[in-house]
C-alpha cells in the first residue's frame, strides 16, 4: 500500500519549512516577451511551465497545475498539462490538479482513473461535492488504494460565493458548514487517515473569510485545506492563519498569478523572469511561514 | 449573432419529433465483441463512437458526449472527444458536451473558451453552479455571443443527491431550490432568451424526483430542462412528464447506457450492434414523445 497523501503532503511542507504551494494558471498573454516572440502558443507555454517549475521547485513542496488554462489547447493542451504534472514530479514537487471535477458512480470514477489513478496523475486534485457522497466516493477509493488525495470546495474565496454557500437553515447553519460536515464524516474512513492523523480528503477554504475558516478549522479537524484568494484575490498572510492549526500544520496556501506573473512587475522589471518568478515564490513562502509557523 | 441556443434545440426537437438526446459515454469493456478484437483501445472506442451517432442520428436531435470516459485516455482521448463532436454536428446533431466544468473568472472564462467557443466545440456544456454567479456568467458570455448553451446543475438525479441538494431553510426551500431561483434569475438577462421565450441557461433535474421537478418547472419558466435518470438509472417517460410544460416543450431526456449499450441486452443479441443502438434510440424516442408530446 502507498503511503497516505497528507502524511506525504506534511513531510513534503516540513522539509522545506514552507506551507504553501504555486499555481501554474499559464495565459499566452501574460508571459514574458522572449517567450511569446516564438509564434508557436503551446511551446511558449510549455517553456514558460518549465521554468516556473524549476524556479519554485527549491522554495515550495507543492505545484497546482490549472487544467483549464490547458484544455484551451485541447488535446494537445491536455497533454502538455500531463507531462508537466511529470516534470514538476521529477523536481521533487507534489502535484495538486486544480480540475474540479463532479459527476457519479462510474463517470466520478472513469475522472478518478483519468486525473488521479498512477504515477503519472497528479498526487491530489481538487474535486466539487455538489452531488453527494455519490460524487466523492469513487475518488476517495482511487486516494485510498494508491496515495492519492482529493480536496473538496467547502468555501470558495470568490465575491458571489456567498450568495450560494451563505444559504442557512432554521438553526443558522449554513450550507458550506453542511458541506464541511459531510467532508469530514466522509474523510474519517480509516483507509483515508495518515500516521499524521490528517485525511486524504481535503477541502478547499478560501483565504478571503477567515473568521468562517477558524470555525471550519474546528468542523474539519482532520482535513487539509487548501486555501486560494491569497495575493491576487486579496487575501493577506495573517488571514491564511486561521486555517493553520497552532502547531502550524493542518493547510497549504496558494497563490498562483501574484509569483508566477512576477516579471510583469515593477518591482522585478530588472530580473529575467526565472528569477522573479524565484524571488516572488521565495517571498511568499516566507511570508505565509512567517505568520502561520510556530 | 448567432442564433439562440434554446431556439436551435427547440427546432431540432420539433425536426424530429424527439424531445430526447443520447449519451455518449464509451466505455471499452462494453464495446461490442467486434470491435474489442483489435486491439487498440482508442481506435475501437472511435469506430463505436461513430457508430452511434449514425445510428442514432435519425431519431434523436442531440447528443450528450461524456468528456470523463474520453479523459480517461488524456491528451488523445480529448483529441478522440472534440473529433466526435465534428462528427457529431457533420451528421445535423446538436452536441451537449457533458463537462460539469466550474470555476471562478478567467478561469471559468478559459473553460468557456476551451469547451463551448467555436464551431469546433459543442453547442452547449453542463456546469456545476456551486461557485455562484462569478462561476456561471463566464459561460454565459460565450452562450450570448456565439448562440451556444449551458445547463447548470441544479437536481440531480443519483441516490445520495438528497443528502446535500435538500438542505433547506427556516421556511422549508431546499438548497436545491434556491439553486434554482439563481438559475432562473441569471438566464433571464434578454441576450439570452430566444424567440421561443426560454433561456440559453437550462437547468439540468433529475427523471428520478418527479414531484420536485414539476415544483422547479414553476420556479424555472424559462429554463430548458437536461433530464438525466432515465432508463438505467430508474426513471420512466411518465417520471419525465413533469419536467416539460403542457405544450410538450420545455426538457430533453437523456438515456447513455440503456440505448447504446443495447447489444448487450438479451433482446437485441441477433442484431448487429449498429441495429441494435437505432432500435433502442428510436424505442427511447417514442417512448418519451408518446408520454410528453400533445
Amino acid at each position: 500500500m502507498s503511503e497516505n497523501f497528507a502524511d506525504r503532503l506534511l513531510d513534503a511542507i516540513a522539509a522545506k519549512g514552507s506551507p504553501v504551494c504555486v499555481g501554474l494558471d499559464p495565459v499566452f498573454d501574460r508571459l514574458p516577451e522572449e517567450l511569446k516572440n516564438s509564434g508557436d502558443e503551446l511551446a511558449a507555454i510549455r517553456e514558460f511551465c518549465q521554468g516556473v517549475l524549476e524556479a519554485v521547485a527549491p522554495h515550495v513542496p507543492a505545484v497546482k497545475p490549472q487544467s483549464a488554462y490547458f484544455e484551451v489547447y485541447r488535446g494537445e493542451g491536455v497533454k502538455l498539462y500531463f507531462d508537466m504534472v511529470a516534470h514538476a514530479k521529477s523536481l521533487g514537487l507534489l502535484v495538486i490538479g486544480d480540475v474540479k471535477r463532479n459527476d457519479i458512480g462510474s463517470t466520478a470514477a472513469a475522472y478518478a482513473k483519468a486525473h488521479l489513478s498512477g504515477d503519472g496523475a497528479p498526487d491530489a486534485i481538487t474535486i466539487n461535492a455538489y452531488l453527494g457522497a455519490d460524487g466523492i466516493e469513487p475518488f476517495l477509493e482511487v486516494a485510498a488504494a494508491e496515495g492519492k488525495g482529493a480536496f473538496a470546495l467547502v468555501r470558495t474565496s470568490n465575491p458571489s460565493a456567498a450568495a450560494t454557500q451563505d444559504f442557512a437553515d432554521a438553526a443558522g447553519k449554513k450550507f458550506y458548514q453542511q458541506m464541511a460536515e459531510q467532508i469530514a464524516e466522509l474523510g474519517n474512513a480509516s483507509e483515508l487517515i495518515g500516521k499524521s492523523g490528517y485525511s486524504s480528503l481535503g477541502a478547499v477554504v478560501g483565504a478571503t473569510y477567515p473568521a468562517e475558516a477558524a470555525q471550519l478549522r474546528q468542523v474539519m479537524s482532520k482535513q487539509l485545506f487548501l486555501v486560494p484568494g491569497y495575493g491576487a484575490q486579496g487575501g493577506t498572510a495573517a488571514d491564511c492563519k486561521a486555517s493553520y492549526k497552532d502547531d502550524g500544520t493542518g493547510a497549504i496556501v496558494n497563490a498562483s498569478r501574484s509569483v508566477i506573473y512576477a516579471h510583469n512587475t515593477d518591482a522585478c522589471a530588472k530580473m529575467n523572469w526565472r528569477d522573479a518568478i524565484a524571488t516572488a515564490a521565495k517571498a511568499f513562502a516566507d511570508d505565509i511561514a512567517g505568520a502561520v509557523l510556530p
